[in-house]
């Protein structure tokens, strides 16, 4: 018998002590990032400029749990353990007989789930002396988390977010600076490589290329200043993992055990955080769970890309990571869900995937943003664009179940609110959203310009 | 010993199954509202075309506690009980010995404590047939938490919103649209009295007074449509006390007892909520708890108004309500709390506050984001404007008790968040802020306007 709650809220005694880390249970290691000079792989002394090292040997540990520290777990209590809700209202609008959990995320403070790594990146940073953290934003979720966090922690933060969303979004400049952080419109003057584009093009719209590099030179440039990164890296997935730990006890409170589990990808820490620890419990041999990732049509990684060896950002300054690209210089086409807009995948979670150990697909925002509406209008919560991609497939699923009359029991992860999108579902109710469906051409175009190396 | 957590969440199975009723313990019974023509109490009959019989009835009950009918909690269910939280970072930045706890509310789907009575009345309207609910709002968050309610019970939802909120705001717009609602720009063309004021000046920029004509004219015209409040009555006051229904036994599981309860004004729900089943207890000698009321300097009705009977809209088409009002023609400076810019206060928390059970302040709206600003870089939420009023009055006391040293036990109420209302912040981190003080005498020549009434 189901448990008759629509939520199972855990207590914070609930709390995890411990991240998981998937790669001590994978069959294979995965491939490691290279030097883009000596082709050699990256050692923690090539990071030590960017990163503290706790973080650096979180990046490479293959132990399998890493335990959190008090005061990481201490701010975590601000908003964790978070609500998994049997999304009854959801289900009976659809007539099926599935079994709709959601995990929720948006309670967070910043109103998503990066603050399940800003926090300890902000922590790790501030025990090692830094004073002040620097990174890029595009859709502006990443930089507020780590606004947030650094505030708790009493270190500066100086955010990068491109051109085009600081005009379009203010209100997500307004929540960083309410959580203390400067916020530059990039291209900015107070760097080298922002002063070089505004010089060719001063109405350059910015890319999150170009406010990588400003943030990166920034902090390479003082050795109290470091440089945060908001997914795509092992120890980003590994924070995110208290989310699937969690999960899994409340689906044992719910009395259900999830026949799929779906997740939007982007650089893929909400859908690893999620999945990881149900997938070492499925290598163990103790569910029989299935995964799926959900990508936009907009920036196919995983369905059209090629899995090689690329470079993280656009101009070439990053090591060379093994993952799922549509090639560094491949600049997709404006979409509304800007957290989902990256030309790479997590190099990680692109591995298990060429373990064939889950399933991708891509879907096209008209269907993705119909879902967040039906959502909204059954659950209550109007979903951030990003995970709208995960309810479409959600939909879709508990549809086919309607048909057969499969009593499939499906867990989603609902990464995030969207208050702060709203521009986007407006443009959605108005009829302006564009479906983009690149031709498999445009991506192999792309990809001629993978780097030339001889491995 | 108190308890060691950040926040005290209790299961479903607390959930309240009753609201209560405050008057039925009071010392002396509320004057009754009054028919505008007849001068004499208004009858369930004269409420009729506006509000279904179940809620005129509670409107009017003695009973000490009412019923939450099942369907309701069942909505209730996708957020509450909501979180009560010790609020340790704030106090450790304040550096008192008082211990501060907050009532959040801002974990509903509309992100404030409107829902506790939006979805009551859209339930009780969908069950007497209704076919349509209309609203006004100024800031959004009542036409936000009335379009979720109907999108649940189906029935349809038309709003007439401010237009200078409209205009300012509208991702609010965007919010109720996803939600189902139709939102109109106030004054509207497709009322008779929104066509007069456009008439008269097409510029208008409306206010609630307007907009109130728009919604009570498309209701009281078309029997199969109702008009729903958001504040004021005592109805929606009682639907409000599951608020402190749960604080209570929050504070109880916490082993803490509050020696202070302080909340934020407007039309008075939001207070009223949480301190009427602690004032029960304090009535019944089981605790002595005192409470204190903070309204903004720029619409101070409790502490420069005059307690009479005076209209409820600018008009003068409402009921004469005895209560605490600075006239129904007086039109408050604009300020950023938009939800505590009512000319009027709640006719039955104003019989209380002249029964002397609580005193008043005003804040200055400086000193209010201030607080604001230091609690969300303590605690992480953002409020909304509107109750870091409160916040200010409890950062106040707590900083007077790091004076004296007095363990002082402090409970807040934190109505809502703020990320629908990030531009007032933009205004206060920019220096835009003005603090807006009304001479007695301003207030005194818009009291002279009273309904010449002679009872």
């Amino acid at each position: 018998m189901t448990d008759p709650r629509t939520k199972i809220q855990l207590d914070e005694s609930a709390l995890p002590t411990q991240w998981y880390n998937v790669v001590a249970d994978l069959p294979a290691p995965p491939p490691p990032p290279l030097h883009p000079a000596t082709l050699q792989p990256v050692g923690p002394d090539d990071l030590a400029p960017l990163f503290p090292m706790d973080l650096i040997l979180q990046e490479v540990t293959t132990q399998r749990f890493v335990p959190i520290p008090e005061p990481v777990r201490d701010v975590y209590r601000l908003w964790r353990p978070t609500p998994l809700y049997r999304a009854r209202r959801l289900e009976q609008a659809l007539g099926t007989p599935a079994r709709i959990y959601y995990k929720y995320e948006g309670v967070s403070p910043a109103g998503s789930h990066k603050p399940n790594t800003s926090v300890p990146q902000a922590y790790y940073n501030a025990k090692s002396g830094v004073k002040k953290l620097t990174t890029e934003t595009g859709a502006g979720q990443w930089g507020t988390a780590l606004a947030f966090a650094c505030s708790l922690f009493d270190i500066e933060c100086e955010v990068w977010m491109t051109r085009s969303s600081y005009d379009t979004k203010p209100f997500r400049k307004s929540i960083m600076e309410i959580f203390g952080a400067t916020v530059h419109r990039s291209p900015s003057s107070v760097t080298a490589s922002g002063r070089k584009i505004l010089a060719d093009d001063p109405e350059s719209p910015g890319s999150l290329g170009i406010a990588i590099s400003e943030a990166v030179e920034v902090a390479a440039a003082d050795p109290g200043v470091r440089y945060a990164l908001g997914s795509v890296l092992n120890h980003v997935l590994l924070h995110q993992t208290v989310i699937g730990e969690e999960a899994l006890l409340q689906m044992a409170e719910a009395g259900d055990v999830p026949d799929l589990v779906v997740g939007c990808t982007g650089g893929g820490s909400n859908f690893s955080g999620l999945i990881f620890p149900i997938l070492r419990e499925k290598l163990a041999g103790r569910v029989g769970t299935s995964f799926l990732a959900v990508e936009p049509s907009g920036c196919p990684s995983f369905t059209r890309g090629r899995y090689t060896y690329d470079y993280g950002d656009t101009a070439g300054f990053t090591p060379l990571m093994k993952m799922h690209t549509l090639g560094h210089d491949f600049i997709p086409d404006p979409i509304h869900a800007g957290g989902l807009r990256y030309h790479g995948m997590s190099p990680l979670l692109s591995h298990i995937y060429e373990l064939g150990i889950f399933n991708a697909v891509a879907k096209p925002q008209s269907e993705c943003f119909a879902a967040g509406v039906l959502f909204a209008r059954t659950e209550g919560i109007v979903p951030a664009p990003e995970p709208t991609h995960a309810l479409a497939a959600v939909v879709e699923e508990a549809k086919r179940c309607a048909e057969t009359g499969e009593d499939k029991v499906i867990l989603t992860a609902l990464c995030g609110h969207g208050l702060l999108d709203l521009a986007a579902y407006d443009s959605y109710l108005a009829g302006g959203v564009k479906d983009v469906d690149y031709p498999q051409e445009r991506v192999d175009a792309a990809l001629t310009h993978l780097p030339q190396i001889d491995l």
